[in-house]
């Protein structure tokens, strides 16, 4: 609740923390502030993911890490991230309290920017961690100001001396809210998931000819905006044809100069297309892109085509999977697999160590909105989990 | 020229000055003074309309008026509504230096906020000007920024104490660029306007429900953008099925809260039908309101309908359509017959006088962009044809 209230929206339960404006500049020293308390070795990287882990052991014994991200969308909720973060804190807290001896240190992180909604791509932060993008290329990345990320983790001072790629974890797990509606529909507690979606993240920058809307016949029109409403309305029915776990989202349109009576000079939008099985995937995209080709050249519109991201579907570790459905059957929660809608750091992690991750409900499956909401019930059986899972993993040797 | 440089787009041949806004104010200030550097008798009324009459007649004689606008789009030209206003200076200019006695007065205003681009509807300061809309109403007007017509014309000082409804002109006559690419097609000189075509400006605003774009099924969504985009393919599709002169755009739309990961909560677009034929608009308008309703209802997004303006076809005096047709035969102009696609402050007068238009080229028919353009040749040819049909006006009288 104090973290949520850096970056508050008034008159809503939500927060504004987008990766390093300020409010996430404050939110950052908020949370180091907790983990400083706590004793813990701070150290952050290149690209700002700061990583705090339990003193006193080998420092050449590789933690077993959780973590998540404090950053938010701009109408974001107050549990999409921070709680894999704060949970992650308690659970250290909880061990550290309770003078149990552990074979392993606990680490918890947070990872910079992983919304994406401010520097494309999402998950930016755990990516460069795990060696999937240069930290040169990442810092480079600008927002829709033309700021770059690096120039803006220096101005909030987050930009560290600690490695990229950086080290590889024991094992590596994250507790977050599930953002969809399944387990609250059916009546579930934990989720235990299997893997994520792939997700394909395009920007199409349409240009046309701008020109006066009562003069122009229709015939001698080159209307981007026109190109950008038919790809919204194919995507649609893309997912009709389609079925199955395939969703398509145009969450941004921008027309330029968005006026009534004139026809737009350009047009720039984003289609966001998601599916578990990554050969229908890349189907939907053939055929996306073959839409948007066709009806510009219907048109005589020009066509930008940008990837902003693009991830294949992500498998976790079953041993893990398993040791969360058993943490969740001894505590007796009911649980359920199920996989990620929505893209997570640990499918990052998954590259370079063995990973899993836990859900707990989202009322009304409602998340980067100010509803988010998660009952303090739920937060506590998925901390509760979290906790089993790790001490756990502090035990498991993998070959 | 030099009124151009007011408001000049860097790097461009066009300008911007949206109604009220400190660069309008210094495009006034300027034409204002070459009215008072002929001698004119100048009057404001309180919506900003500025009208300059020649001096020196009894003061219950009806002025042969001619006019336009000096405000723009956002992205607009030099020529659109400046020519007329300028143009009707250079008449009476013309007028005053030969020493020629007029039977009646010559005036030319300038009418606020013609475009509507930042105050809709459009034509506002002439509807105000012959008693469409009271004056208390218009200054109530607020932009997207919420800031009032009233507040900004005072800011400005323009806000003036002739009366509205104004003075009833014996006729008006107004030229303007066509803005549209008949006459170059044609390789016509003058276009004589019989009427303006009918304008439905409709505004919506479409609420869903925000969501996480991964992890929200299809069926599950209530997306006001995918509405805003059905609407839009539909419009356009309408303009196929009516055919004729039937052009519908769709120039704004703003999704929030506008990202690539969110489905929107709310979009907001705009609708703008024209047709020559108000039962064919009609048509239209019933059209398009019955498919929004039923899109809306199927996709759960609530609407909310604004009309933003509704102007009826307009047909201008068919003794005034000839006189500028005579006009345009004695230069040895060649000349047209047609409507016009865009509305104007002529449209305005024609409800309290009798009213034509003159319309010339616009290079590749392009208005309401910075790369709009008027060949010398052809500005000057409108001039006179505006010229001789003043002066024949100053000498005929109406039954």
């Amino acid at each position: 609740m104090e973290l949520g209230r850096i970056g508050a929206i008034e008159g809503t339960t939500g927060c504004a923390r987008l990766a390093l404006t300020d409010d996430d500049k404050a939110g950052r020293d908020l949370v180091w502030t907790w983990m400083d308390e706590l004793g813990l070795d701070i150290t952050t990287d290149g690209i700002g993911n700061v990583v705090a882990t339990m003193p006193g052991f080998d420092p050449a014994m590789a933690p077993v890490m959780t973590g998540s991200h404090i950053d938010t969308v701009a109408t974001g909720g107050k549990y999409d991230g921070n709680l894999g973060v704060l949970a992650g804190l308690e659970v250290i807290e909880t061990v550290l309290t309770s003078g149990r001896e552990l074979q392993r240190p606990l680490a918890v992180g947070w990872f910079t920017d992983e919304e994406g909604a401010r520097f494309p791509p999402d998950m930016l932060g755990s990516l460069v961690y795990v060696g999937g993008m240069p930290l040169e290329q990442a810092l480079e990345i600008t927002d829709d100001d033309d700021v770059s990320l690096g120039d803006e983790l220096d101005r909030i001072g987050y930009r560290g001396a600690a490695p990229t790629p950086g080290r590889v974890p024991h094992a590596f797990v994250e507790l977050h809210i599930e953002q969809g509606p399944v387990l609250e529909d059916e009546d579930i507690t934990i989720g235990v998931v299997e893997g994520v979606q792939g997700i394909s993240w395009t920007e199409l920058t349409l240009t046309g000819q701008s020109c006066h809307a009562g003069t122009t016949p229709m015939r001698l029109r080159h209307d981007p905006g026109y190109v950008a409403a038919d790809v919204t309305t194919f995507v649609r029915q893309l997912t009709a044809d389609l079925g199955g776990a395939q969703v398509a989202t145009v969450g941004a349109v921008t027309l330029t100069p968005n006026l009534v009576n004139v026809v737009p000079s350009t047009a720039r939008m984003t289609v966001d297309l998601r599916n578990t099985d990554d050969e229908v995937l890349q189907l939907a995209e053939t055929r996306f892109r073959g839409h948007v080709a066709k009806v510009a050249e219907q048109e005589g519109v020009g066509v930008e085509t940008r990837t902003l991201a693009r991830f294949e579907p992500v498998d976790f570790d079953a041993r893990l999977i398993e040791l969360v459905e058993t943490g969740a059957r001894e505590r007796g929660f009911s649980f359920k697999r199920m996989p990620s809608g929505a893209g997570h750091d640990a499918q990052m992690f998954a590259r370079i160590c063995p990973t899993a991750m836990i859900f707990t409900k989202s009322v009304d499956g409602i998340s980067h909105n100010v509803n988010e909401y998660t009952e303090p019930i739920d937060l506590e059986a998925g901390a509760n989990v979290l906790l089993d899972t790790l001490l756990a993993l502090t035990e498991m040797e993998f070959a």
